[in-house]
C-alpha cells in the first residue's frame, strides 16, 4: 500500500518511523511528468532500500521567468501509477504554500559551480534547485537521495551542497536512460514535434561524435569541441546554446593537452524548436 | 563521562545512537569563550533534552577581514569543565579544515532579515551565521537548539531558517543573563578595561530608559528612540551604531503611532574603546 502525502511534517513523521524500524531510507525527487528515467532511479533506490521515497513537485523557484513553469506538464495520476509499479513506500506531493512560506527568504547557494555552463543560460536556476533539494532532503530524511546523470551538473551541485552543508546524505548517480534513438529521456521530450523529435537525435550523434575522437589517441579537447558543434551548428532546427568539454569533477574547461586517461564530460544544451534540451557523456581519453 | 569529539561524522553517529535509544536530543552552539550565559542555556537544555551537545567552534565565516576573528578568546579547558559542570553530553570541538573543504562554496543566506542592523554594520556576517548554524544542526540533529535572546537577530535568522529549510529542529531563545551592574554577559566583555567595562553599563541604562519611556501611556515610538540614542551619545567613551526600536519578528520600523499593547524590542550597538558590544530588550507600549 504506497502512502501519498502533501503534508512535510507528517511525510517526515512516516519517514522518522521507518528509520527507527531500523529502516534504509532511500529518496528520488522529481518534478513529476514521470518517464523511463526516473522508473530507473526509483528502481534502483527500491534494490538499495528499505523504505522509499519519491517527491513529485514542481518547483518554481528554479524556473525563469521566461521559462515554462506553467506550462511544465503535470500527470499526478499516471506518475502515481508508475511510482506504484516501481514499488515507492511514500510519495511527497506538497502545494507550493506548504513548500514557500509567503516571507520565506532563505536561499541556499553553491558559488561558482552554479554560475557556469546551465547556470550561465539559466540565471537563478541552482539556486532555486539547491534550495528545495536541501528542504526535500531534510523533510524525507534519505540515507541515499538517486539523481539522474542526465543533469549532470545539478548532481554535481547537489554532492558538493551535500558534503559543504554535512546533510546526512549520500548522493547516487543513476545512468541516463535513452530511446532506442539514443535521444535522452525528458520530461520535456513531449512538448517536441515529430519532426523536432527526429532533429533532436543530433544531440546524442554530437556525444556520439566526441566519444569516437576522444578515443583516438592525442586527440586534443578543443578540436574535439569544435567538431562537436560544428555537427550541430551544421543540423537544421537546432540552436545550439554549448557543445564543451569540461573537468567531470569541476566543470573546469580542459587544458590545451590532455594525457591518456583523462577523464571528461562531453556537455551540451540546444533549442530544438522551442524546447530546450540537454545531454551528456562522460568520456575517457585515449 | 562527557564526550569531547572533533569528528563531524563520529558526532553525526554518537548523536545517532542517542536518538535510537529515544532520547530527545538537544544542542547549544557556541564559539566558546563560555560565561554564564552559555552555562544558562545548557542548563535550560539539559532540563529539557536526555542527549546534549555543545558545539565549540570560532566559525570564520562570520568575521569580516576588519574583526577579531584572530584574537577572539580561546579557552578551550576552561569551557570544557564549564560545560562539565552543566552536565553537557559530548562537545563537538572541530578544526576549522573538518568544518570547510578548501573547494567548499555552499551558503545559507536568509534575505532581508540578515541585511539591517547587525547585517548592514556586518556585511556577510549572517550569511556566515545561517551556514555554519545549518552545518552544526545536521550534524549534531538536535530537536532542540538553543540560542540566546542577547543576538536577539541571530535568534530570528536562525528560526527564520530553520523555518524555510525544513530543518527538524526547535529553536528556543534563552534570556539574557546579566552582570549584577546590568552589563549584557558576553565573551567580548573581557576585552574592556575597567574604566570601557563602567562605560559599557551604559547600553542597559538606555534600555531601562526605553523600556520606562513605553511604559507610559500614548508613547511615540520615534521619541523613545531619540532619547535612548541621545542618552547614548551623551555619554563619553561611547561610539554609537544604532539604537533603534523594531517589530520583535520583522525587525522592521514600528509604525508613527502605535496602539497599547504593541510589543516591540529596544535593539542597541556600540562601541565602548575598540570592543564592539550589542544589548536589547524586548518591550510593550503601555
Amino acid at each position: 500500500m504506497m502512502l501519498v502525502e502533501s503534508c512535510p511534517q507528517k511525510t517526515w513523521q512516516h519517514v522518522n518511523s521507518a528509520r527507527q524500524r531500523g529502516l534504509l531510507t532511500g529518496c528520488v525527487p522529481t518534478m513529476g511528468a514521470l518517464h523511463q528515467g526516473h522508473f530507473s532511479l526509483m528502481q534502483r533506490a527500491r534494490l538499495d532500500c528499505g523504505f522509499v521515497t519519491a517527491t513529485i513537485f514542481v518547483n518554481p523557484t528554479q524556473f525563469g521567468p521566461q521559462e515554462d513553469f506553467s506550462k511544465y506538464p503535470r500527470t499526478l495520476e499516471a506518475d502515481l501509477e508508475l511510482c506504484r509499479q516501481a514499488g515507492v513506500d511514500l510519495v511527497f506531493t506538497p502545494q507550493t504554500d506548504r513548500m514557500y512560506a509567503s516571507d520565506a527568504e532563505t536561499t541556499v547557494r553553491v558559488g561558482r559551480l552554479s554560475t557556469v555552463l546551465e547556470g550561465a543560460h539559466r540565471p537563478g536556476h541552482f539556486d532555486g534547485v539547491t534550495t528545495v533539494v536541501t528542504k526535500l532532503l531534510l523533510i524525507t530524511q534519505p540515507e541515499r537521495a538517486y539523481f539522474g546523470q542526465k543533469d549532470f551538473q545539478q548532481q554535481l551541485i547537489v554532492k558538493r551542497m551535500v558534503r559543504d552543508l554535512n546533510i546526512p546524505t549520500e548522493i547516487v548517480t543513476c545512468p541516463i536512460i535513452r530511446e532506442s534513438d539514443g535521444l535522452a529521456m525528458s520530461s520535456r521530450n513531449r512538448y517536441l514535434s515529430s519532426v523536432e523529435r527526429q532533429t533532436a537525435t543530433s544531440l546524442w550523434g554530437a556525444l556520439q561524435l566526441a566519444q569516437h575522437l576522444c578515443g583516438q589517441s592525442q586527440a586534443v579537447p578543443a578540436a574535439v569541441e569544435q567538431q562537436m558543434q560544428q555537427k550541430l551548428l551544421q543540423t537544421a532546427g537546432v540552436e545550439l546554446q554549448y557543445a564543451v568539454l569540461a573537468d567531470p569533477e569541476t566543470l573546469l574547461p580542459l587544458p590545451e593537452r590532455v594525457s591518456a586517461g583523462t577523464k571528461a564530460v562531453a556537455l551540451i544544451a540546444a533549442r530544438v524548436g522551442s524546447t530546450r534540451l540537454i545531454d551528456n557523456q562522460l568520456l575517457t581519453f585515449g
